[in-house]
């Protein structure tokens, strides 16, 4: 093929996939169902339909069916910001001198500034649909509470987000932009949940962490007639509704006739990953093609290439079910790593069971050398990068340098997530020559991998 | 035409315009030449040259030529974010119930935010052709300085920002991304010009001025070897590269034969105006077709609605040159709206000679009711304007109320200039409900009016 290929590939609306695409029904081995700690028996979906919107219920126990249409109100709202561009980055190219091809499926490009918005649409949707009054979530950095206050003001629903008390003081734009959607954003631990008081009470003064907003966001989902608890990454029906990111890339790619040889992502609950990576990987599953496929995690949160594959609690706070994952312990405490998104003590568990066959590599960044590659990309590309999708940046331009010593023209295929204009604090460290490495040490991870809930047999 | 048109109308990479157009060229009545404020002459190429890059100073003096080719250097860059996106406000039209079709041409779709990019990078360009090391400039809300940071970083040329104090201190977000640029920004006034010295000791504490950023800008610029200023509004030269949003914007129209009826833009110093109107006003000067134009300005500075069409100083400072527009003299202090970019005191020579000749008419809308319409905008079409393109929206938004009232489906097409992510302040004092309008009295307006420089003979 020689055609010309445009800085920007951009799918018409009508070639938006109409169908999302669940991997797992191309697994043979299929990842591990949610436990419900009590009984370390599986969850059926009436078990999970008090917690979660029944459909979204059904969609996360469902590992059988491929293509999920996707709903004609969601695809309207898709249509507002997708197909998303996959951008050719001839700059970097040049910049790097490389005889690499690279490409970057950019999903920052709608107000949340981030792919979170994908399934977030799909979620209220589902909720607005059961007739509820409203949901709740956590948010820690802010991305996943600003794309769930857009999915809800555009379906009239009510949003309530325990946003984790540090972020609320620290990042007050994120907060505002989330109410300037209708939500209600409530710093955690609040007052007005019973975990909350009990924290506040126990620990005068504390900022929070996710573990306790998850905590609060739950219980003010079982506690409100109307409402169910809503969440942004490490659940199967996330992967499924952000597998349109790896759809249209794939489409974008054949379009053109473009071959992928390297598909790279950032990983931290694993939902721009799998979702960037699920057609492909459903394409080795059946055997019609091979990619090398590589997650990156920062070396501060290494669940995957220092973690243990096993079951665990989803979060800090232990409320939720118990998920089979790698994973670092939820009792974990990464360092201040400013990608807050990768923060996360474990992973997908479809993630996690593709890496356990070796559908994956999993690498570990150092920080200042992704903020390195965040600061190059933006000069040459001019889109400043969130600190979460350096991360996969890095790796990009590791391998495209690795092309130019030995000659290959591979393709290399990257998710850009989302933008970093809300973590402008982590880049004047940066700027300032401020910002340090941390890697946690053997010592910590093995005190914290030795508290895994014990299944009841 | 019954073809169905999508949300978002995308020209082809190809289909980008390979020239801008100089309306000046098709004005019957020219914009009056700017003058040397010492001898009421009109300056010459030689006279502005220490100043500005002599390309620029040429294109600033052209009345002449039509169709100016777009440097493939800068062609390359504008791939990167270019054609922007023209797209369908279907979720608007629906929310109002309107008959209208509301389009609007997005500029915000780059990382500096808005349109400034189109500008900077050519005025970058021409630097650099000319074999400059730099330039200086100054900002105020921070969009120009951005803009103007990824142009010097793309062309590997040094960047010097004098910023407002105030917003240097108030707005570091803004004053980060610059530096993750590789711009030097200086707070102004600074202790690094003879006139920010002088300033500093006459107000001790002062926390600066647009005029007195630009006095120091043109400092540094003359004052160092191989740099020159460059400015990001008002200058003709501004205008010509900002035509690119019109000639988009009107082939996109073309693409799918639609024709507007209407056409609306924010105006602060007239370049998103000037740049997105130009070719409409073109075939209107040439008498091949007719639109109703509108440019919107803040009540709280409206130069255009309530100036005088005069001869003015086009900074606070009174270093630059003297340029005949609306305006509500040099020396006017607009109240603390937040619509940064809309707060000077005068309009670019072409759009106040067009709105003189009645191609165009002018409204003043207030600041509550600009964040009104601003709301509802990011809530139904999801993305978060920013405050001085929601005056575009606001008379957009009455305009297709209108439409609803007589039944017409007018083809309504707006600039929206770009986002709100650095805005966030005053998208905070609005949800708090604590924004209000400020209107100034006739005498404010008179007394500053009465300074005009008196043009010797």
């Amino acid at each position: 093929m020689n055609q010309h290929i445009p800085y920007k590939i951009y799918l018409e609306e009508q070639e938006m996939p109409s169908s999302w695409y669940n991997v797992r029904a191309d697994m043979k081995v299929k990842p591990a169902p949610l436990l419900n700690p009590a009984t370390g028996k599986p969850l059926s979906v009436e078990e999970l339909s008090p917690i979660f919107c029944e459909e979204l219920a059904k969609q996360e126990l469902d590992n059988d069916t491929a293509y999920v249409p996707i709903p004609d109100e969601i695809r309207s709202f898709y249509k507002m910001y997708r197909p998303s561009p996959l951008v050719r980055a001839y700059c970097l190219e040049k910049k790097l001198k490389t005889p690499a091809h690279i490409y970057y499926k950019f999903e920052g490009n709608n107000t949340s500034g981030s792919h979170k918005l994908n399934s977030a649409i799909a979620q209220a949707y589902y909720a607005k649909k059961q007739g509820l009054k409203g949901v709740t979530t956590e948010t820690g950095a802010g991305q996943w509470g600003t794309a769930l206050s857009m999915a809800c003001s555009y379906f009239d629903l009510d949003c309530q987000v325990y946003m984790v008390k540090v972020s609320y003081e620290q990042k007050p734009f994120r907060r505002e932009v989330m109410r300037t959607y209708g939500a209600k954003v409530t710093p955690s631990p609040s007052m007005e949940t019973a975990i909350g008081r009990k924290i506040n009470e126990e620990f005068p003064g504390t900022t929070g962490s996710l573990g306790c907003a998850i905590s609060e966001a739950v219980e003010a989902a079982t506690s409100q007639e109307g409402y169910r608890y809503v969440l942004g990454s490490v659940l199967n029906q996330v992967l499924l509704h952000q597998s349109i990111i790896g759809l249209e890339t794939k489409a974008a790619l054949d379009k053109y006739g473009i071959k992928a040889d390297m598909i790279i992502g950032c990983a931290g609950g694993g939902s721009n990953l799998g979702g960037l990576i699920s057609p492909f990987v459903g394409e080795m599953l059946r055997g019609e093609a091979d990619y090398q496929v590589i997650a990156v995690e920062p070396a501060s949160c290494p669940s995957m290439t220092r973690g243990k594959f096993a079951y665990d609690f989803c979060d800090t706070g232990k409320v939720c079910p118990l998920a089979k994952m790698y994973t670092l312990g939820s009792g974990f405490i990464p360092s201040a790593n400013h990608a807050g998104g990768l923060r996360y003590h474990g992973m997908s568990s479809i993630v996690s069971q593709l890496y356990a066959d070796g559908l994956l590599e999993a690498r570990s960044v150092e920080q200042t050398a992704v903020f390195e590659a965040a600061e190059m990309f933006a000069r040459v590309e001019g889109i400043l990068p969130a600190p979460e999708s350096s991360h996969a940046i890095r790796v990009a331009i590791d391998e495209a340098l690795r092309c130019k010593e030995t000659g290959e023209e591979k393709n290399i295929v990257f998710g850009l997530t989302g933008t970093g204009y809300f973590d402008m604090v982590a880049y004047e460290k940066y700027n300032n020559r401020e910002m340090s490495d941390y890697i946690p040490t053997d010592e910590d991870i093995a005190k914290s991998l030795a508290s895994l809930p014990v299944i009841p047999e």
